[in-house]
């Protein structure tokens, strides 16, 4: 074998043999991540970002569709400005990267990298919000924050991450929480629609909830491996941080009152879901409406006469209809099918001077594998047909897998088997005493995941100490 | 005078009495900016962040067009790391954020908050180029940066500021150049072209190069009190990165040679530019080709029946040519006016009784307050083409009042004179020599700005020993 061959695409560990180095195999091989010099950092590759830009994109146009601005705060905050809301400081702080120095000069406060928000909006809000006509003020940021973490993984959970954080104001406690509500769906839309990952959406529980939220609601998602990925959360303050921070208005009475807040926020760790709720033993697969190659043509026998001008006239042909490429490198078929399946681009284009005879060229799709033979004359309509359909059964395919991942708990016996054997998402009863879920975490590694908006009751009694439940929840092993 | 009044636009200062108090009052009363906790850094607000993400999307545009590739790299660099290229840090430590401790832990290693990301995109080349099949690399990524600065001024000179860098690897030095050039002319089109500011274009001189630089390009451009604004650099690093790196490929012949780099950024500072060149009494004026709100409807006596409507239809009959909003809102008309002036929105549509009697609206324009009646049925026509005739006009008075304010210096009397006098460029000769540089700063605080592309023999010797000159420079004050 030649020179070129060298670079034949490393095989990846396969998923049933261990999904955590199948997994870092996959974010490596796929060319999305490398890792930054200072530990848990990551650098985020062309097509590891051009993937995140994609979705990026598209959230931000949902963000400003429903009437947000966005805005960038400094990412430094005084250790103060940190400690003023009691359960914020407390969840956040172990977490922080403190700067001590600016240059030569010892500086005379800690400053915190920015592990979320939060209180540099608050003390905003605090100064530029006086009346009920100043409200709501709709805000959002992309930006990068910083968690100290001791165990990390490129996108799941990285020291430096980045994300948009929404953070809103409003008159009303009853208005925060329509806005907590609507962000939510924003998201599940987003993660649904687009990233082709079925999502449960519902309320966490007091325990898992944002450090300082009066609630968070989020959407959880179901990785291959029968774990469960938090994927977008929003808050709802109610007025504890105004409170904290002092942020009142007059109303139109003249009478002061504190305002009510949210938060929101989603980051690349849906990148994380993207991988794991897709991927196979070849590598990613990325759903077609956020791919930033669609298709891939791959020219074969590219040596003959005419071959590669007609793939190039094919490219320019196609590349208004959908995001196309061509590798017309030298490198042999074989590599760039094994390369782009790996990158998990949807839809591979071959044309060798057969199918240029034949005025045809063969499709094949990512997620089944299936060849299919399609006139030139017919490609412009099948094209866009196929993609579509790889976006809807890449959906479906991860729904089946939740469905049949998710079972029902009724005791704690039954809990411990299903979480053991099979994993995935347990539905049970929860009596809503802290004590229990604690219980159920210390005993299984299971975490309340969520208390879904859509109830179902599979038990009259407690999964875990037998009284009277109040509400289903979902449980699951968690990223 | 009621409530609503209450709100009436402050009054700034006047640019001839004090510009800086002038600066300051535009960048807070036009909604541009706030301070954030820490010294030195700032909140952009919506309007403000609405401006800087037209002129972000433009150039992005414009680094994709040109064969880059977007990629995130980590904020965080270790000391060590920053230190492996020796005029580098000496440019860039002073003025570097130190974090110290990760949540209760002290670091063993000092972390730098990256200042600029050379040696984070080194350390990543130098174990990522092995062929010369890897070359060129252009990535790009737009990113915070932070830089310790003693005096701090929104936009101008921020701890925490928002920009672009581009990193690239060639293969040869010529290559490197050639991506040098390049850069420059994207930022010289993206300035002239959209932000409607005249630049200069030429070379540093190796005194006010980039700290590891070959040399430096730059684009100047002259404010309205007659000092100047570097408002983007491309650097061509030559092999000097690759070498304290170790970045080597092997080329063709499978000999082992050095690669050779750049980097180039354009930073928030270009809005400081923005403001200072357009801007006048009554507040800033955008560029249309920029503006979030091209054109902004304020409809007048709108309790009269009718008056709202028509104005809403209007919004809607003009947003899909035009970027148009609507202040429906009860404030005074005069409010209005002052508001969306000081906002700099190019051209505001009046629209009142009288008007829809005789179906017209009433045109006004921000640059030069002209007032223009427009038949309704011609305003589609008539608005795109005014919008132009703004942007263009934008452009010329920038240009007429730079060429009134470059004069021309062979002595150093005639040099302080100018400068005392006027101010603006200084076009004068050079030996070449550093210690002349350096005489001119201290007497007169000048720079150099530049050795342009566009050499002219204003003398034949140097403006300030006297010897044999080599070549022309623009000097001037500089923010």
């Amino acid at each position: 074998m030649g020179k070129k061959n060298k670079q034949f695409v490393e095989k990846i560990t396969a998923m049933e043999d261990d999904f955590a180095q199948w997994y870092t195999d996959v974010v490596k091989q796929a060319d999305l991540v490398d890792y930054g010099q200072v530990r848990g950092t990551m650098i985020i590759k062309p097509y590891g970002y051009a993937i995140w830009e994609n979705i990026k994109d598209e959230l931000d146009r949902k963000i400003k569709q429903t009437g947000h601005s966005n805005v960038a705060f400094p990412m430094f905050i005084p250790e103060s400005l940190l400690q003023k809301e009691k359960d914020h400081v407390v969840g956040f702080a172990p977490e922080v990267a403190w700067v001590t120095h600016g240059g030569d000069e010892e500086l005379a406060e800690r400053i915190a990298v920015r592990p979320t928000s939060e209180v540099l909006f608050c003390d905003y809000y605090s100064k530029n919000i006086h009346s009920y006509r100043d409200l709501p003020k709709l805000y959002n940021q992309w930006a990068n924050v910083v968690r100290w973490e001791k165990t990390t993984r490129p996108f799941l959970r990285s020291s430096e991450f980045h994300w948009q954080e929404g953070h809103t104001a409003h008159a009303t406690d009853e208005d925060a929480a329509k806005e907590t509500d609507r962000m939510l769906g924003v998201y599940a839309d987003l993660v649904e629609n687009y990233l082709a990952v079925p999502v449960l959406k519902g309320r966490k529980t007091d325990k898992e909830k944002f450090a300082g939220a009066k609630y968070t609601l989020t959407i959880e998602s179901l990785m291959h491996d029968g774990k469960a990925l938090q994927s977008g959360t929003s808050h709802h303050f109610g007025s504890g941080f105004a409170e904290a921070f002092d942020i009142t208005y007059l109303d139109e009475n003249g009478e002061s009152q504190f305002a009510h807040q949210t938060s929101w926020g989603l980051s690349t760790r849906i990148m994380g879901a993207l991988i794991m709720v897709h991927g196979d033993n070849r590598g990613l697969v990325v759903p077609p409406r956020i791919a930033p190659t669609q298709a891939m043509i791959v020219p074969i026998a590219q040596h003959k006469e005419g071959v590669l001008d007609k793939a190039y006239t094919l490219r320019d042909q196609l590349q208004d209809l959908v995001r196309v490429d061509i590798d017309g490198s030298d490198k042999m078929p074989g590599w760039k099918f094994n390369e782009y399946e790996m990158k998990g681009i949807p839809v591979r284009i071959e044309m060798g001077p057969k199918d240029i005879e034949k005025e045809q060229v063969v499709l094949v799709r990512r997620d089944t594998g299936e060849k299919e033979f399609v006139a030139l004359h017919d490609l412009e309509a099948r094209l866009p047909l196929l993609l579509e359909e790889i976006q809807s059964n890449l959906y479906q395919k991860a729904l089946d897998h939740r469905n049949e991942m998710t079972s029902v708990a009724t005791n704690m016996e039954e809990f411990k088997q299903t979480l053991d054997q099979k994993g995935g998402f347990i539905k049970a009863m929860w009596c809503g005493d802290v004590a229990c879920e604690e219980k159920i975490k210390e005993e299984t590694t299971a975490t309340s995941r969520c208390i879904p908006f859509e109830q179902e009751t599979v038990a009259d009694t407690c999964v875990c100490c037998g009284k009277e439940a109040k509400e289903m929840v979902y449980w699951a092993k968690a990223y």
